[in-house]
């Protein structure tokens, strides 16, 4: 492996001293003159035609500004993709919580006062709550157009898996369900905007994705993109739960027009729960065909997932559980179909790894059954169909540098699996799970899959990133200032990083699909190659030799074989910039993955793109069987993220994704009642806390990638899909049940205990 | 001459809307969190060493966070080049005004009251207060370093004058001196500093250039550039008057950094005239030999400029005053010395066109007086000697496209000066000048001498231009607009213009000497030009033809030969980048004067730049001899620019040079007693309002200049240089006396009225 100097070092996040000062500011922290505050008025019913609202009293409060009703967005000046929640409702509501008015006001206090004055009179209509009961003939329709409220369809299917089944020895169907989890970013959802009167906006929002906000609103408000401004400031994080756009994003840039002063609307953290965008529930059916020895040969999978009330024409969550049912393993046939079906729930989009962990969990909790049913070894039977480099998949996926076997007998290794596996005493369990996963930026899953970017190099030799790219939390600002410091043979002290702002940043679409590192990465290094091929002609010129014949590290451009003939790097900036008169050192440059073809999300074919992760968990629990309280005592997690640009920032990644996908194995779960969320705070949504996190073992495995330039595969989501599988077969070791409905509760293992203890009994 | 779409049109200011609704922000207009507000205490002295400053009680008060004395400039994070104002006195007061320290409190009051509890002891040192006194052996010196109070020195000696006027059959010698003027620009100085604790700077200032003011507090404050962050807003003039730092630049960054809070500090228009930084006082000698025809022989000069108590290594005074002796007329014999002296009086810089105004009032003149002892015309005099294209000037400077002539033709027909000269009635009078100005960008005025700009096109073809060129009220920004859409053949509504931010756009030095038009302008179309290429490179393989076939032209693009083929501009931005996975449309361009040799400011050496303004100025005056009024009643401007990119704006500079040259020729002078400035207010400093100003008729020139690839002169500082010495001109043909003195006030008329008549009397 080529050897690097700041790359693949373990440096300190570049952002951590102002945010551990509490300087970094935060769109909370945005003060902007003659600011109005705005505040959202929600329906209490999840499905409900709106007959008649009366604002006029809430006009009149002083203080009120704008009011803002489903009426105004009938405007010519206002469209919305099919699914995509208004700003607010516009004829009818779909959900529990949906907007129906906005008032902007010049307190928070005023516009709250303003909600109450607002008289909205409702025709209930019946709401339909989850996907089975949308899906049957004569259930109410979610959206007009949408028969049987199908909101989204796929069908995958590779080879023959009838043939396939026939062909098996031994058949095993199970069925699987999942609730719905939120994103839980501690940083609430925020947005402020400002119109001038040249009808030009500014946007500043708890976005994960600003150049993705930007279209998104010029779209809808039917802007110019240049007109529309998105600022990015530091966020607080997102974990999928703020890609897209939001009703108070709309609202804010609405009202702002209206009362003509900027607007800044600070949701709650109830609202954010309400508002949700998280993982989806999903019903899953899932029929596997193995030979005697265990080898894959055929896999029909079905999927229903409740997308909620709105969706916005969102395949990703479909596409990604299908991708990942099919990224781990050599598989001959295969045969999906995708359901995402709309309701009156809260609005579903992802949590990280999208439809990632309901596919890894199926697919990895079924492998262990059929370990179980063949007396196979969990360890071996991952490892007998692990996919290997070279391989290319059922759909065209040609797998380049695959690190799964490595990582099943590491995880397996650091784990102590051969000592602990059925060793372990009662109550105490142990279960071993594998993934892989695209890296979004790879394949075309959304348009605009490309980044750019700018490197400065100013006249002292100091540099500033130019970048686009969303910083929300993952440490990618080190990993990109990383990146320009190696490609410029200088040290990462001397690197600046921009926050995005799209009239100036070049564009990126944002921080989303485990792109950022692999495009804006891929991206930076191009331009950060272009500033040093400037800086190498300058030098070339000065140590009389040609560029080829140069390297940089050290601070230095030096002769590769005669290391002695160096210029610092600082006086090439100065020489070049301030002599005669001067030329800047501006590098520019983009990426999109090199080797994408046209493909079909609906049917899957087509290459999914390059650049897979892969990866193997095992973890170790504790079930309590009086109060049926599982703890998750230990997870080895080892991860292929390709080249490891900061093994500090990788090891962050495993331990934040533990924390969450431990939760949804065992704890967290949106409880409604007809419609309504029951538990929309940090006290009654249960996700775990420090003082719960279990003992993390990350192990990193790195594998040469050669489909992009940087050689790098995504960290941030892939390991998520494999951690709550293998919690889940863990718990099936300890207590001997298996509960194949996340999140895995007590009352569930009280249940399933009672249930084998009556069955034993009978 | 090539036809244009959007260039050459009266397009109107880009800006024009915000800041009609007075939406557009000025740095008046900053808020930020926790903001602090500073003051500066100033010293009544214009000449005093420090003995003590007790700042104790004004620590004591409540709301004061933060007092900052010379003491504090002493640590090791603080240098200061030779002649540069320090934030606060160090050890002695240099001019009366000049800071001796500075108080952060949480409110302008508080501050205030703060200043008054500081207690400084002072040791009156004797002042020098103008530079004749100053030049004298054994005068007290200003600062310790300079010998004789010299700050600078330059000699220029082309060909041989004494040889010169031995050839001569007229050699005619004259003293004139001109007073210091302010450059009056509407908003004061406001500059915002925010220090954060990883020690990196965010500033805010009413500076004309914040890509200098960022270099410059770099190397003061000893910093990296990469962490000095200057953010523009928008500007209310500058003049030449904004061009450097300012002592409240480091005052405020200083003090944020003590304070470790943001902090804001806004002068009041009295410190904005103690501050200064305007025209210089001058004292020239000037002697000229012309053959008996009046064809220019020699030219030998002295300059005598008072730089004030501060001038920061300032040269560009002295060598624009030389420069502009020799840019208009042909010459074989030039010799110019020019001594910057510094004095106790308040700091000095250039007022627009820097050195050009006094250089042009006394060969204007001369050549005035000379016409008359010869009996000569003034306009064939000046027709006579002007340098037309293709001559090469004694120094080297190439003259292509020279309008001069035309200039003087065109100047004297609209002005009717055949019919006017001489025939006016009596107490009315008619005078011509002409001038010719380097576009500092050409030459090598300047260290950094480029500029850098990126043009965004969006996805729906919307365009950004990004640069980091100053907008201070000229228009820049709407003609760099104008440049873009004629590049990208579409409209001037679809392109947007950036603000500066040193940390985000690209490199620019700023707005002053006349560079923006010329350097940003050029590098703005060879980024536009990029943007282009990359649009022509999709559009021709849509169309099947190859890119040199096609054109870009009312937002399409098309086939040269066969335009119905043709492809709109917002379809090719809308397929390239979000088809597949897109690819950005990003273009980047630099720009510097292509023809650029080393040279010696000091010596004259060398090229002086190519792109050289002309023009020529009739004016008529009104003189009161009761009162000895002067009313400037007429001017007559042609001047040529090259290409005039927008002959509105174009207009806008020639009257506003009017306003301003007009003033500095009649009533605008800075007056003190003992050091004190006496008139720091608008209504004590009389200059030309609206109801003052003359008819203006402006006439613009176009020519061919190869030089460069736009074609364009500079236009904003040219016309200020012969505007005074043609009203001189016209007083003297009005009233048949001479007035060698600037501003010709009605004393200054009744005091050579009544010497006149005594001699007449005598």
């Amino acid at each position: 492996m080529k050897s690097y100097s700041v790359i693949g070092k373990r440096v300190p996040r570049v952002d951590g001293g102002v945010k551990a000062t509490g300087e970094a500011r935060y769109a909370s922290d945005l003060g902007l003159a003659g600011l109005l505050h705005g505040r959202i008025l929600r329906s209490p019913y999840p499905h409900a035609r709106i007959i008649r609202i009366d604002t006029r009293r809430a006009e009149r409060l002083p203080g009120v500004k704008a009011v803002l009703t489903g009426k105004d967005l009938a405007e010519a000046d206002y469209s919305l993709e099919l699914g995509a929640e208004p700003a607010v409702a516009i004829d009818k509501v779909r959900y529990a919580g949906e907007g129906v008015a906005a008032v902007a006001a010049t307190g928070e206090d005023i516009a709250e006062e303003a909600l109450g004055l607002i008289e909205v009179e409702y025709e209930e209509l019946p709401p339909v709550l989850n996907a089975g009961e949308a899906l049957k003939e004569g259930a109410p329709r979610v959206h007009e157009t949408l028969e049987k409220n199908m909101a989204a369809k796929l069908l995958y299917n590779f080879g023959d898996v009838q043939q396939g089944f026939r062909e098996s020895s031994y058949v095993r169907e199970d069925r699987f369900t999942t609730q719905g989890v939120h994103g839980c970013y501690l940083e609430p959802l925020i947005s402020a905007a400002s119109f001038d009167s040249q009808r030009r906006l500014m946007v500043w929002s708890t976005t994960q994705g600003t150049g993705r906000l930007r279209n998104t609103l010029a779209a809808t408000l039917r802007m110019r993109q240049g007109d529309v401004r998105v600022v990015g400031m530091h966020m607080g994080g997102g974990h999928c739960g703020k890609t897209r756009i939001f009703p108070q994003d709309l609202c804010a840039a609405l009202l702002s027009r209206k009362a003509e002063r900027p607007v800044k609307i600070e949701l709650s953290r109830e609202e954010a729960f309400i508002l949700n965008r998280g993982a989806q529930p999903t019903a899953v059916e899932l029929k596997t065909g193995v030979r005697a020895d265990g080898r894959l040969v055929a896999i029909e999978c079905k999927l229903v997932a409740d997308t909620g009330a709105y969706f916005g024409g969102n395949l990703v969550y479909g596409y990604t559980f299908g991708t990942c049912l099919l990224s781990a393993y050599r598989l001959p046939h295969f045969r999906y179909q995708g359901y995402l079906v709309t309701t009156n729930s809260g609005p579903c989009q992802a949590q990280r790894g999208s439809g990632a962990t309901p596919a890894r969990f199926v697919i990895e909790c079924q492998l262990d059954i059929i370990a179980a049913d063949l007396k196979l070894d969990p360890v071996e039977l991952r490892l007998k169909n692990a996919l290997r480099s070279g391989d290319t998949t059922i759909n065209k996926s040609r797998v380049s540098g695959c690190g799964l076997s490595d990582c099943i007998q590491r995880t397996a290794e650091a784990a102590d699996w051969k000592n602990r596996k059925g060793k372990l005493p009662p109550g105490r369990g142990i279960g071993i799970a594998a993934y892989a996963h695209p890296t979004a930026g790879s394949n075309t899953v959304l348009p605009s899959g490309y980044s750019s970017a700018f490197v400065h190099v100013h006249q002292d030799g100091a540099v500033t990133l130019v970048t686009g790219a969303n910083e929300i939390g993952q440490g990618s600002s080190t990993v990109l200032c990383q990146i320009v410091a190696e490609e410029l043979g200088v040290d990462i002290k001397d690197i600046r990083i921009s926050l995005p702002d799209t009239e100036v940043t070049p564009f990126d679409w944002g921080s989303m699909g485990s792109r950022t590192t692999f495009l804006a990465g891929n991206a930076v290094k191009a331009a950060a190659a272009d500033a040093r091929r400037q800086v190498f002609e300058l030098a070339a010129g000065k140590l009389g030799v040609t560029v080829d014949e140069l390297e940089a590290a050290g601070g230095q451009i030096y002769v590769r074989r005669s290391p002695e003939k160096r210029v610092p790097f600082t006086a090439i900036a100065r020489v070049s910039q301030l002599a005669g008169s001067g030329k800047p050192i501006l590098g520019s440059g983009s990426y999109c993955a090199e080797d994408i073809t046209e493909r079909n999300w609906e049917t899957g074919e087509g290459d999914m793109g390059s650049a897979f992760s892969s990866g193997a968990v095992v973890a170790e629990v504790e079930v309590d069987k009086e109060t049926g309280r599982v703890t998750v005592s230990r997870v080895t997690l080892a991860h292929d993220c390709g080249l490891a640009l900061n093994p500090m920032a990788v090891e962050g990644q495993i331990e934040g994704q533990i924390q969450a996908a431990a939760g949804q194995a065992i704890c967290e779960e949106r409880l409604t009642q007809k419609g309504v969320l029951l538990n929309p705070s940090f006290v009654d949504y249960k996700m775990l806390s420090a003082t719960d996190m279990p003992q993390v073992i990350p192990v990193i495995v790195e594998t040469v990638d050669t489909s992009n330039p940087l050689g790098v595969k995504e960290c941030g989501e892939g390991p998520q899909g494999g951690i709550a599988p293998a919690i889940a077969n863990a718990v099936y070791d300890a207590i001997g049940v298996r509960i194949n409905d996340l999140p895995i509760t007590p009352q569930k293992v009280l249940d399933a205990l009672k249930e084998r203890m009556l069955k034993g009994t009978g």
